[in-house]
């Protein structure tokens, strides 16, 4: 005994065979939470929810079965050695089994060749409730009568809040449902909804993501974690201007137009909620929660505030920390009880959906010392680890996204995806979904400049050079342009062609990208082969060619073997939030943690853009790696 | 030195003197609390706030003088003695003076003839602010910024919510006052309120008594306690019938029935606040909180919560816990974000109004046992002291506020509220305002009935006794009633009579109220001698004559010396509630606490109720005191 006592008991975890030491009294619950397995546990601890349960081999080894106990479990189930974990406390060396029911769900968010694993602990919880009737011996009113009852399942019942509108109905509610009724807490401190009968199986949420141009929808079933359906629409705030300042110019105007906004966007949002809920034939009132990313003009225009102090210096947005509205209040049609989530922002130009990205990517957890792209008409970049994380943002324009480009389009099916040029300009491509061309995605430009660069038909300001000889360089209406596809090859029948103009919309786009990169680096006194990775976030298709995207400068001159194309990651962080408090939190941190530099205060952005207008960048020493790579290419013109 | 240590230093207050022990190293701030002696302190002792400044004798006698100090006293200030009390510690026998600025506002609620002292501590606080402008060098937004600069007189600012449609005018309030703006806070956690410049002196608040028959108001300085207006007006709601029950049967027929009642009520109110507004030209946007009492009728109507089922056996009401309800919510017209304060319940037909009675007397913190009589169209009633509290309800109709009465009407100028009978049967009485009678309010008919009884006019079952010799006993209509005014002396050139109908009436209401008490003091074994005091509240008039009230069976036979006719303790609750979040708390515990009697499960209530019809009483033993007065009226017809 003397040896346990000091030395403490084993405890082992099966299936998996996890074993830890423990001291001896210890319960189960709390010794499977410092070996890191994950038991299901509503009340805490406390006894009252029944949902700890586990399987002890030997009876011997642990605490007799308490009274507790006795009432959650049946007396077959305490023959065959079934105890609840929360209070059973190990005597000696024990071997433990926990049923799969018993195991807390956890979740892998796929971000293209990342993934997170995410504990399932959703801000709304369901619990069904059996009421005893009133009677004259009983006359506890209804409210206290149904937190009673709750009070066996959840802690601290007694001091939940209840929606005034919730509170209005319940005396029919109960009466209707015979007094059997399932209670939906936000929160773990307000009730939103009592509904008749038993309908815990029926608790979903929407992720949503509010992109300048698309936004993008994923309802989820908070009971297993999976995403049912996603959807998305255009933007219908884009008749207001296609960019932030041109919105934010229209709001400034007046309270009208910013309401006009702030519709649009709700419209929007409930148009990808309705196919949603429809294709996976969810009944909308059974949605209670939406969480909502979006750059820190979609947050304002989202929340009807007034903007224009993002946009005039010295760029103060109206609020930082997360916000939870009433459903109602938006008039986003999810139950009018339930809450929308926005998340907090960083500052002015990075918002809620970079706060995603760094949550999916999980940069903020990582030792990796990362550079994160989210590329989009505005480009936030983030440089650090788990330690320090310092954040900028560029205004790149709508150039990687098909906008302003001659033949730019989305990354839909029939959009040019890959380019490639041989040395006697040849042109090569792929296209979305193998249909015929109709244009080309960011992806594609990427290619394309860097191509024309490597194979002398640019030089690297960006001039075509009228000197090579292919009918592809040709003059159209009094402009330069190469041509990528021929009419009889395209789904328009018209050729598709990179301009001069296009040209200088990806360099000036590229620039100011890679002068953000380039200064947040400079800040944070990271060089480019110490960066262990670099993520890059967007939209301009998944199949981006990484040496191609350094050849062109858009990134820093890193191994390709560290880059990595991972999409969407704003959508992806908006689902964990709605999955898990705990990420909440980790939004919340971030949110106050990582600092922020203003690219206006910096005195060399104008001159490391200008640079970087070169392609890849005036002083070619900067690309090591990529001047290796040019010294094939016999035709460049640096 | 070592005696100090054991046995602590001395400490004395004045201007009063008072002198208490404390272990060296105490503050003064801690030493105040401890002799309950009450400083200001709005930051909880951080050194925050600078409201705690005290006048130090002699500055040995205390630590020196520290940094946070010298941030909010001058330099003058300090040389004349002036300390912070939560930054001061005692080291030596030390007499402290404290300025009147310094001194917490308390406040003696009046309730004729009683005295709570009440601690000035509402709900709603401002806090006025000067916010530093932003720059390029420092970008934190609008909210962090507020409560950044909050932070410095109010702990834990960065946790305070606010309201969404708050947040939505911030950007422009804060620029529009150019940085220079009030905040009001309600319940140290929500932000209610941000008004451009210094508003601090504008924070009224608004208690509301919802009567069955009457509404009446109060609006309240809360920055000195003190009540500016008060008003009152008939509640709208009688149009849909004069008592509760009435009412109850309107609204459960449909829901817009309900809602109309809703409207009708807060109509009331918003007329009653409006004009309390206009008399104390108070805005209405400057009352942030109203707090409102009412039977659970009242308070279900007023929340448009069906009250149906508080009517019907088991007679279970919606909630009992006290609820806030935005102003908006409500449609109340004070500051649309403001708060209405709904106080907690006891039970289906013991309501808020009843609790603010009980915090009013004060008998639910005094050691003496009381009986507390709240008579109305229903009659709340408490037995017992701070140990415990037993509760019962009885429907006593609305005779003693003049309803159902020939010639009756409410305590209104003009209306007789004395009466004596002589021996050879003239009758002597007193109007309110001394005016030409036009009415009998229910003191008046309290005292006519035991008046006719002590005179033989009338035997103990309440018939006239038609063999005495008077014109007042006369027949009309083949009715008998006593003249109490003859034509030519009342206001309205009708004679003014008590009818046998009117004393069958006030006979079933007094018998009401005594079972009720009877039964009550029975379930707690409390025998009227073991009464301390017996408080009655009530619309009845203020001068009634407690020993007819005996005489008439209304009120258990104790001494009149122990009794104490209190008028409208409600609102005199209602407005302690306002007035203090101490006060409040002390609503929850009561609404938890008493016990509740329901008279329908007793099954002696039909008998006592029937022996209780007699004047005084059946069984005249019960009423030892009356009887011997009684002995000295030779007429008397028991």
């Amino acid at each position: 005994m003397w040896y346990n006592v000091i030395n403490g008991v084993s405890i082992t975890f099966e299936p998996e065979g996890k074993k830890i030491k423990t001291p001896i009294g210890t319960t189960i619950l709390r010794a499977a939470e410092e070996a890191g397995v994950g038991i299901r546990s509503e009340c805490g601890g406390v006894g009252s929810c029944g949902k700890c349960r586990v399987i002890v081999r030997n009876s011997n080894t642990v605490n007799r079965v308490t009274e507790i106990e006795r009432k959650h479990l049946s007396h077959l189930e305490i023959d065959n050695g079934y105890r609840l974990a929360c209070q059973t406390k190990i005597l000696r060396n024990v071997i433990v089994e926990i049923p799969s029911e018993s195991r807390l769900v956890t979740l892998k968010i796929q971000v293209l060749g990342l993934e997170r694993i995410v504990k399932l602990n959703p801000s709304v919880r369901k619990f069904h409730l059996l009421l005893p009737k009133p009677t004259l011996c009983d006359i506890t009113p209804d409210l206290e009568r149904l937190l009673d009852t709750l009070s066996k399942q959840v802690q601290k019942a007694g001091d939940l809040e209840i929606n005034y509108e919730i509170l209005k109905e319940l005396p029919f509610v109960l009466r209707d449902a015979n007094w059997d009724v399932t209670v939906t807490i936000w929160n773990n401190h307000r009730i939103i909804a009592v509904e008749p009968g038993d309908t815990t199986s029926d608790l979903f949420g929407f992720a949503i993501d509010i992109g300048t141009s698309k936004i993008v929808g994923h309802l989820v079933d908070l009971t297993s974690g999976k995403t049912v359906a996603v959807g998305s629409i255009e933007n219908p705030q884009i008749i207001h201007g296609e960019d932030v300042i041109t919105r934010i110019t229209f709001a400034a105007t007046n309270n009208a137009n910013l309401e006009m906004l702030q519709r649009l966007v709700i419209d929007g949002i409930n148009k990808v909620l309705h196919e949603t809920c429809k294709s996976a034939r969810v009944n909308q009132s059974k949605v209670y929660e939406a969480v909502a990313v979006g750059n820190t003009a979609m947050h304002h225009f989202l929340l009807a505030i007034q903007p224009k102090y993002t946009a005039l210096s010295p760029y103060v947005p109206a609020l930082k920390r997360h916000l939870n509205v009433k459903a109602r209040e938006l008039n986003i049609n999810i139950n009018p009880s339930g809450i929308v989530t926005v998340p907090p922002i960083i500052a002015g130009f990075v918002g809620g959906d970079a706060i995603a990205d760094v949550l999916a990517t999980g940069i903020c957890v990582s030792n990796e010392l990362s550079l994160l792209v989210d590329i989009g008409t505005n480009t936030e970049i983030f440089v650090g680890n788990s330690e320090d994380l310092l954040s900028c943002s560029c205004a790149s324009g709508p150039a990687f996204e098909g906008m302003h480009i001659k033949h730019g389009m989305k990354a839909f099916a029939g959009a040019i995806e890959r380019v490639s040029i041989s040395s006697n300009f040849d042109v090569a491509y792929e296209t979305i979904g193998s249909e015929k061309p109709t244009g080309l995605c960011g992806s594609a430009m990427i290619d394309a400049v860097a191509e024309m660069f490597k194979r002398g038909i640019i030089n690297s300001q960006g001039r075509f050079n009228r000197q090579i000889g292919t009918p592809r360089l040709r003059e159209n209406n009094g402009e330069i342009e190469f041509v990528i596809a021929w009419r009889h090859e395209t789904g328009t029948g018209k050729e598709i062609t990179v301009t001069q103009k296009d040209i200088r919309e990806i360099q000036l786009a590229k620039a100011a990208i890679y002068a953000g990169c380039s200064i947040l680096m400079k800040r944070k006194n990271v060089r480019e082969k110490e960066l262990d990775r670099v993520l890059v976030a967007g939209a301009f298709g998944n199949y981006v060619n990484p040496e191609n995207a350094k050849v062109l400068g858009l990134l820093p001159d890193i191994p390709v073997e560290k880059m990595k194309f991972v999409g969407n990651t704003a959508i992806a962080g908006a689902k964990m939030m709605l999955l898990s408090q705990d990420v909440r939190k980790e939004a919340d941190t971030i949110s106050r943690k990582v600092r922020y530099l203003e690219l206006a205060t910096d005195p060399s952005f104008n001159v490391e853009f200008f640079k970087a207008t070169f392609i890849p960048h005036k002083n070619l020493n900067r690309f090591p790696l990529v001047k290796s790579v040019l010294r094939s290419f016999r035709n460049v013109q640096i």
